[in-house]
């Protein structure tokens, strides 16, 4: 099976030696190349080679015989609505994405918590707050997908009351889940702490809002590792101005890397983090590439196909 | 029953609520007081009311009817010396004080383990910097009681490897349970980060001096909310200087509050916090008192009775 690696040449030498020990591992007979005919791709491996925002104009109909394209991030936004896209899409669901995303959601749901920021700026003195437990902290977790349910788990499990809410209804045990415009509200008005890991759509964008910003109890702590069109910037600026949120650490932006005139930058109350919470690892993301092309190969049904009318 | 509140006036309105609480709640008929005809009383809630180290000279020899002492503190390495006391003493295992310290240990070793530091101090440019997985961040946990294993059990929950070590054997399900003095070396051999829950006892002063220290893996963490003398602080601070030990965070020391002029306070590798993590939450922990004053009535065994020998 010949199987392009349409993800740029410069990633080439991230991914070639993992690709090739996952295949080996999964006994497979593959022919894995930076360049093909068109005409004799089988499957493709994919990542936007362009930075910019909006959809890539790759050009997907050549490709007359490829029967996946497998990409390898979580997010398709940028390809989904490619027009000449038309092979079966499947999403990166990367059990090592997972716990980065778990390490990036924990640590600085952590740091929220205890009131770490504090913590380090008063460390010269013996001045003793003692911050409410876990148990009394609630999480809203935004999106119970993949990385929503296990972040939200992973945040449950360690005490933390963990609402989650999605567009449509979901039950993930640990989590109280609630759906719908009516369920956000009753998720944002409890939330102490809110995390963002809904996928980029229409339907989604600009969930926070100055609306919906005013639901949450004064002083929340918003930490965004999903996609920067979820917040409407503006209004978060004016909601940080106010004390209404309290603190925002984003890695994911309308543009990135997120330009230098860009207010969060300067903001005493803003984290600006460089896109990594949802960094994909090359090691075990290439066994689930490899994963998928044996189903290829044994004609069974793909992992993580993407619903191309929802956008994820 | 007479009940003596003898952890001090000072402490008697955080407290004397949450324990009339607690002893209702539980159906009891008590007289809780702050003072009292030694002869009359039957159990003590206890803590030191002496801030300075070393044993406790309160005089436990008048109260030749009191069948218990109840600590409200985890740790009782004040009062174990005192040969006054030949009354049963129980330690405090308060649910409240255990989520309290999870939240301490787990806040700092995600601190530790997404470099969170660097992340803020270069928060104001575009600098991609993954850290390793917690599935590739070998932590320790040095003491395995109550409180070590529920840390422990926290910090695998979220994908750590986990090393715990504890003086004599145990088996704490999650954790690679070591022990003895090889079993220590075994530990912090491999360990990124290390955490001290040991109980303060003759056996565990300076379990990190400059030999084990040297054990670690270069730059490695160290997280102590245990207690002050399990570490050698000239030792730390040498291992600080030379990059063998990249940071610490330390919650309890041998004087505390820490003298201003103490070393740990200027160094910019060190955070101290204010003896906050093992801080007991007054309403999970008076139910605790609430049912060992029941067992108590009702002739069954004590809750979380120390061993003298041992020393906790």
């Amino acid at each position: 099976m010949k199987v392009l690696f349409a993800a740029g040449e410069s990633r080439w030498p991230i991914w070639e030696a993992p690709l090739r020990a996952a295949i080996d591992e999964a006994g497979l007979e593959i022919d894995l190349v930076l360049d093909a005919d068109p005409a004799e791709v089988e499957a493709m491996i994919y990542a936007p080679t362009n930075a910019s925002a909006g959809t890539t104009n790759d050009d997907f109909a050549p490709y007359v015989n490829c029967r996946a394209v497998l990409s390898l991030w979580a997010g398709v936004e940028k390809i989904v609505g490619n027009q000449s896209l038309t092979q079966p899409l499947c999403r990166m669901v990367d059990p090592g994405l997972t716990q980065g995303m778990i390490d990036y959601v924990v640590g600085h749901a952590m740091r929220a918590h205890i009131g770490l920021d504090r913590v380090l700026a008063t460390q010269d003195r013996w001045e003793v707050v003692v911050p409410p437990l876990a148990s009394e902290r609630p999480v809203a977790m935004l999106g119970l997908g993949a990385l929503g349910a296990a972040c939200g788990q992973a945040l449950a499990g360690l005490g933390f009351p963990v609402l989650g809410w999605s567009r449509t209804a979901k039950d993930v045990p640990g989590i109280t889940c609630h759906h719908g415009p009516e369920g956000l509200r009753r998720v944002l008005e409890q939330a102490q702490i809110v995390v963002l890991l809904l996928p980029s759509t229409p339907g989604t964008e600009n969930t926070l809002n100055a609306e919906t910003l005013s639901w949450l109890p004064k002083g929340a702590a918003i930490i965004n590792p999903g996609r920067g069109p979820l917040i409407d910037d503006e209004a978060l600026l004016a909601a940080l101005e106010t004390g209404q949120v309290g603190q925002a650490t984003l890695d994911v932006f309308r543009i990135e890397p997120l330009p230098q005139d860009h207010p969060f930058w300067a903001h005493p109350n803003v984290t600006v983090t460089p896109h990594i919470a949802a960094e994909t690892r090359p090691t075990s993301a290439a066994r689930v590439v490899a994963e998928n092309l044996r189903r290829l190969r044994d004609g069974e049904p793909l992992l993580h196909v993407v619903n191309r009318a929802e956008g994820y």
